[in-house]
């Protein structure tokens, strides 16, 4: 089944608001193994609404239309549909005691009959979170969704009427698998993958390039989830075996959560100390719920003075090896463990630019410092560094010296 | 001129991002006085692609797309628009040494060339923030503009290069003028501003709601930018009369710069302990480049512990008030100051959820504190706080809480 999102409403035209409900009917109808082909956007226009189901038909036999199903003038989208299949309006009467249910109590407004006009043969999808119903009609072989503009009404009607009556006409399973990779490129990726990529057919293999990361899915179909995922195993297990390390995790899974689960379970504690990321490292684990047991402190020290009075690092280092050196990044490290009593400190220190770089070290230049205090944990090493070349502007190279640092930590644990 | 776009990723039809470039482009376009009357979206493969654009040219002579511009097999939008218009693609050297200059000092990936070739003819949009570079091509009357999907791209792109090009095209000058206002909620603004909103023909006046502020964008158009700006003048000055100190800044302003430039000013330094806003607050001025002369410092005081350890607040204060209360708030800013020996210390503390919340002390209770070394810059008093409110969920509670805090210090100068 090949499904097509109508999304009508000027203020999208006008840039108001995001396309969010495409968003939403796009990854819901993808894990019924609903393929959509095309999203369009028009704006409240009879002539060029017409024109849009009627390209949107000639594409698809499924069309979910979202917007102007409302009581007010501008709202046309279930009087094009009647045109479109030749049937005349008509008053749904289920559709208009619950309208004046809604509005027990209250002053019904003018125009709320309108709401329940709907095209001749619809079946109703009752909208309990606003006035205007959703109504799904069908007619030689194609099948049209009307549903209201706004996603708190359309959210929980297509998931409560329009995915049972979808699934069954479905006949497959459709079940994706994300790998989260950190530390290669997308092109990075593809070649190591090319041969899997060019072979695939059930499952298939994208990549998809995020500002830090590489989102990898696997994407397979079968008579039921049991037997996608079947499909799935080996070509997941195949890419475990090429990327190794540099998969994190899996669909939802966030690096930061996995580091405090690890850190966690073994009852070590962590404190931070940032320079060029200046906060952000800690608000990667502060945005994780329960990380104040397993994250004591954190240290923004963006200055030299900062470095040497809170977290004791020498200024005979600053002064022969500069802010931005692995032997800082290493004092930062063990300094932030030590003054906070933790069993892990971890440190930053880079230039962000655009300013501040130099031939020796220019911008992008980081370096992170990782200190275990148990040796054991490292190699035998208290103490490690990383140093990292990074691209973009300012904010792209503090956020992948973010990711960076993350992962130095959970590849180290 | 009738505008178009075209948004091309398979990752959109599966739902994996929303289409915020439609509504970046159209809110930019309709500044410039030119129409949007569709959004398409399509995915990676060429018939489909090469059917959208065959149909958005039907309908418009200005067609934006975004997205496939990238170096990898899957990335068809410049050789499906070559093919359009029927011309070959070529090496632009000069994009061509723009990658090679981005990379340098790292190994340039296998694909890296593809990023540097463009339909013959097109004119280069330089990419400052990525590899692959803009096009923008026209023949016979149509014009096709081609961006990269990432929106940290695409929008500084878009605002430097294709915007003066495409000023160059409309017959009158749209100027707009962005009011940034916090504080206030959308509609508590527009019901401020009513009689002029309503009133309003040229110029317009549209509020934005953003996560944690309100934009209000004056629109007008003249036969010039000046004629422009003499109609958005009066408008603007009666917005100020009207909202006052909760108008912040205008267009491209960010209100931790403007307290970094203001603190600057009068050699003032600032230290920050942050608990449930975990390293944003410290990271807001940390983004500012050059931040590093007045920020001596930032604290992630998390635990109590810490909060005691780090910046002295009294264990009685914690036990009495308990961490999330106004004497904590003060105790840690005061702290901060004492101990980096800053002019002035600012704090949050606060319930950001999901868990840990009190019939008492709600998730959304969060507090500030505001530390000034001389009394004379608080109205005779050295430490001063604030309660918090918030409503969101534990993300949107922390961005909050950071702009309450960079508000209050704001307000404070």
């Amino acid at each position: 089944m090949i499904a097509e999102i109508l999304a009508v409403g000027t203020e999208l035209l006008l840039g108001d608001i995001a396309n969010t409900n495409a968003q939403f009917l796009s990854k819901t109808l993808a894990a019924l193994g609903i393929s959509v082909y095309g999203h369009t956007a028009v704006g409240d226009n009879p002539t060029r609404l017409t024109a849009a189901m009627n390209h949107a038909f000639n594409k698809a036999d499924l069309v979910i239309a979202c917007g102007g199903l409302g009581p007010t003038l501008d709202d046309i989208t279930k009087d094009i549909a009647a045109a479109y299949f030749g049937v005349e309006m008509v008053m749904d009467e289920d559709s208009w005691k619950a309208i004046q249910k809604r509005f027990k109590g209250r002053k019904l407004p003018e125009n709320a009959k309108r709401n329940a006009v709907v095209p001749k043969g619809s079946k109703i999808l009752p909208n309990n979170h606003g006035s205007a119903p959703g109504v799904c009609f069908e007619a030689g072989g194609k099948t049209l969704i009307l549903l209201p503009g706004p996603p708190s009404e359309l959210e929980p009607m297509f998931i409560k009427y329009a995915v049972p009556f979808l699934r069954q006409k479905t006949d497959k399973a459709f079940v994706s698998r994300t790998l989260k990779i950190v530390g290669l490129g997308e092109s990075q990726v593809e070649t190591i993958l090319q041969d899997l990529i060019e072979a695939q057919t059930n499952p298939t293999i994208a990549p998809y390039a995020k500002q830090t990361e590489v989102a990898l899915r696997i994407t397979a179909s079968g008579k039921d989830e049991a037997a996608a995922n079947i499909l799935i195993d080996p070509v997941a297990a195949e890419i475990y075996n090429r990327l190794s390390q540099h998969i994190y995790g899996e669909d939802d899974e966030i690096m930061a959560k996995i580091i405090l689960n690890s850190l966690e379970a073994s009852q070590k504690t962590l404190a931070i100390a940032e320079s060029c990321t200046g906060g952000l490292l800690a608000s990667a684990f502060v945005d994780i719920p329960g990380s104040s047991a397993t994250l004591l402190e954190g240290a923004v020290t963006y200055s030299n003075d900062a470095k040497t009075a809170r977290l004791g690092v020498p200024k005979d280092l600053l002064n022969t090896h500069g802010a931005v050196s692995p032997q800082v990044a290493a004092a930062m490290a063990e300094g932030i463990a030590r003054t906070s009593s933790a069993d892990i400190g971890i440190s930053t220190t880079g230039v962000a630019g655009p300013g501040g770089g130099t031939p020796e070290k220019p911008v992008g230049l980081v370096y992170i410092g990782l200190h275990f205090n148990s040796v054991n944990n490292n190699n035998g090493k208290p103490t490690k560094t990383k140093e990292l070349r990074l691209i973009g502007d300012r904010n792209e190279i503090r956020a992948r010296a973010v990711v960076a640092a993350l992962d130095m930590l959970r590849t180290s644990l």
